[in-house]
């Protein structure tokens, strides 16, 4: 099967390492698809970063033009979009915020969840609300680093250790990588923790996999019908 | 004072009735200028146009050009977008979905929602339930009317008076005009019904006003920061 | 348009203050008028006082013989009465509590709320759950001071400002003055603090301003139908 | 042990039929007086009645002349001011609505509450949320009695059991009588319904022996702390 | 009447206790008679022996043959089993669990309980949720001793009071002594706090004689009604 | 890998059907093992099998002694155990319970259960409200079937049918089959609806698989620590 993972942003060395994170959790039967927005941010920090994000997801996948595909990721951890990818496309739809919140529930009673700056936690809070997996959430907390300061590993790992601590004082006994960034950390921190760490790159593939094998998708009765069909124009094509 | 009343689609003779609208709220002193989205969805149903709205509107107040203003109010129910410009401008942003909401809540023990096509009470509840109002809403109803259907007062007033009916059952002792579109409707089923009916853009002209006059704005602490200065590309510029 | 605003106590000077607070929200057109109730608690702290409060500001609306007018506020922080008071009359009522909230809400993802007593922190958080504004507040904090202090100027701003750090330590990114008697503190610590400070008698006076303007009042469907004609004493002795 | 009972309402022949159901649920050992308000609602429906009813009820204890009791045993399904006896008296307080419930919870996993007019369900569901109880309550129904009106057994009889059947359609497993003066009525309804039926009076004088027989009181740290000291006028003209 | 206490594990000593506890409770007409599982945990900590001790104590009453009960009390604090024991039995059954919070709630607005190993505290939050008596809980923390461990008075008490702060420090104004073996501990402990301290086996003694006072049993309608006669097998090879 | 399917009753050709759901969403290097308690109930209705079911299901697992596995599937829908699996091996545990849910959250905004007879519903909201998947459940509705009586294919999907119908009212957007027994009518029953039709095993199957695939399991860190070692008796008589 082929999984179109969607990166949230523009910065194409970040949709290269979500992919080797898709890999590296993709059965072998599965292959992996990068898409770079065509326009959008170059990284989502924040409320309008990440409605610019959604609808220059939706067009990416809109005008995709590659081979069929059976499942998308959506690879913004807590960005917004995933209800109006389920109206676009026919298969389903899989974010990683949900995903690694689906499988952080099955490995313990609560989970964390440690993100990048503060201003994101927020927004993350919402999206596990409204995808319906908050209830478990422990806390979610930030590490003060920008998504695209992530490369520094043993920075990264600095102060995800430290962040994780408070999630862990908050009662979290999973712990989630809260940004799609940070793929590939999972089993560094998780060793050092002593707790399972689920990066919601990996989890999105497994769950859109798990979906397609079962032959299942996306809803059309009630929220997600498809798009109406009328006039729409996608952006205006001035960098700002 | 001058409030910018974005209109979330691009219909133009919806902005106008807006303005309308919003006009006939306002104060003495408050100037309302209307603001349509260069690009967007020609009318916002469901998540796909909404996100694909919230980008727009967001666009349209980064490239403003026009007289400074002290308040946005956003014109669309139900839509996505206010946290995003709630960091872009320095000055109070009232949404009519939570404003329409916080007046209702005034009114009565439950207020009721009623809205356009089924497919969008689902976002409304999220909307409210975000915003921090979603407690006292007792039920959000469809007319099954498209949002450009609006136009044939005798029929959308007849839907609106069949869905409010619904709405009522389920405990709602107030109503919400559900569409940015049906401003102005509200004293006519209002006397109808013998309930209050709150009209979203009248409710937040008329908190946009308050704020200004209080002198508060969105608080820069947390959440609504300031965007991060980085590259961003605001669409492509293709009809679609 | 006349709005009313009641003191929840006996404290003449009280009442003062808070018209004072009133009148610099109020707009050009609107008149304020305090009311004192005849009998009460001097101060209202805890519940007893609270529901002994109630009872005198229904009463003293019930028996009011002065110029008609178009909304009342009810300026007594958590206190109970308001559903009271919107069976009795046919206009508009707004309580501070609620008010400071709804704006608050408009402001920032999170408030919290800075009171007298610790042994007030309960009530109010029951008040605003009730009111359907309990979802976005992160924390109602005491300052140790009795309302009756509050007076002293220098002293209530270094409380309120010890106390507004624990609230923002637990999410709040907006604070509310918790005690009608803080009207006309907002600026002074909003200003240290870098934050919006809303106060409920201002915000009170702006909402029941909107109410009136948009021609809205209480349902009276369902819950605040009109008291139902019967023998009612009020207060030892005295029939009613 | 004495437990005073008091009636919510002037109506002194109602509270003579509390004290009836009452004393049929007391231990041997335990005393039961009631204790009519000097003023107040001759009954109480609606926010209004419950608000000048709770001051009523705190000066008829403030005041309260007879002999020692052990603890109070608040008698108005639905109305205000238990938490202000709590801090008045030095002995347990249980009122009739929340015990009720209490008793419910543990006869069947959701229970219903049957009322008078539908005006009270509101003021009911928030006096269960707010004793901590709400969240097995199926529904709150109305037979669209008055309080006064409930002497007439077999129409009381027949209203309840019409309104009893919405109840358990909703998924109410047990049944409670929703207020003081359906006393006595347990036993046929329940013997009809086939389901277990409580009445707050006896469920309330229960607890209240419970309570005593366990040495425990209301606790003063936090929200229950004594009255401050302070002047406070009890109706008018008559200083307290 | 004759009320049965069910021990959830198999050690004796502890049935004795717990035994006396209940007597210590028992109004002057009440027979308290222990029943110690025939099979199950020596010791109930975690899910599993949670689990393991529900289908014990289920066996023990299925095959009880003494003398005819009018109530069971299971006085396993946090354990799992009271919805089948009120499937079984056509007696009025009361978990200590719940007991201790429905009288907690009378006392205070917020509660808190101080258990055993912090590993149980999930799971007694879990048991207070669903019982419908989670929303005034403000905490429930370990001391982080063995339930066999209870012994030492000294250590029990010292560990109990620091774990109360923590409990208090969270809001709570009552706690619940959160292990059956704690029993008689509240009065030592409660004169030191200065609060009131609700041991869950006196509670639930104080509930099954009410209910019985009162005629109420569990309802039949819907989730507890009689278990479908079918072949069950209780343990390894023993039919029953 | 090896999956380890444990169904939670004792009639073989139960297992059978579930071994075969399971074994036809398996991936190809997953080998599927049916595990049947030795003792327990023939089939789980109600609490009292339930928690039957989940001692037996754990001796079960604790005695067994076939080849090594990766994970465990519990195949009993709104079943009692799955946290103390979870603490007694150290392999990835899922129910189908927990499962569907997850599954369906991705596919569509608000689920609904259709399962055997009315007096599990309780229980299986209970299941998903604690596995933290209970927000977007629209509705848990009964067929009136006993779990053995779902062999009849017709009757069954009928029954099925016409019991979807009332979840979809209700908000359902995706179903699912809420008994192990169902498995196999997904597709049949989703093609008549028109809807995503979720079934537990296959779905837990899918979850296993990429837990273990993903190289994670359960949390030791607070809830679901190893148990404590001690004496247990596993039913009459047999030390363990």
């Amino acid at each position: 099967m082929r999984i179109v993972v969607t990166n949230c942003n523009t910065t194409q060395e970040m949709t290269e390492e979500i992919v080797r994170g898709a890999r590296a959790a993709a059965g072998p039967g599965t292959t992996v698809t990068g898409l770079t927005p065509a326009w959008g941010p170059e990284s989502a920090e924040g409320w309008l970063d990440s409605y610019l994000s959604a609808a220059a997801v939706l067009d990416a996948l809109r005008t995709y033009e590659g081979p069929a595909y059976d499942a998308v990721v959506m690879a913004g951890f807590g960005e917004h979009g995933r209800e109006g990818v389920r109206e676009l496309v026919d298969v389903p739809v899989v974010d990683i915020t949900e995903a690694a919140a689906h499988l952080a529930c099955l490995l313990g009673r609560r989970y964390g969840v440690v993100t990048t700056l503060e201003r994101s936690c927020g927004q993350i809070e919402d999206s596990l609300e409204l995808a319906g997996v908050g209830r478990n959430c422990a806390a979610v907390v930030g590490t003060g680093l920008n998504v695209l300061d992530l490369g520094g590993e043993a920075r990264t790992e600095a102060a995800f250790l430290a962040a994780a601590e408070r999630a862990c004082a908050a009662g979290a006994e999973v712990l989630v990588l809260g940004c799609a960034g940070m793929t590939g950390l999972q089993q560094a921190v998780g060793e050092k923790l002593g707790l399972p760490v689920v990066d919601g790159v990996g989890a999105a593939v497994k769950l859109a996999e798990s979906l397609v094998g079962l032959g299942l998708t996306t809803s059309r009765a009630g929220s997600f019908a498809k798009p109406v069909p009328k006039r729409r124009v996608w952006g205006r094509g001035t960098p700002g």
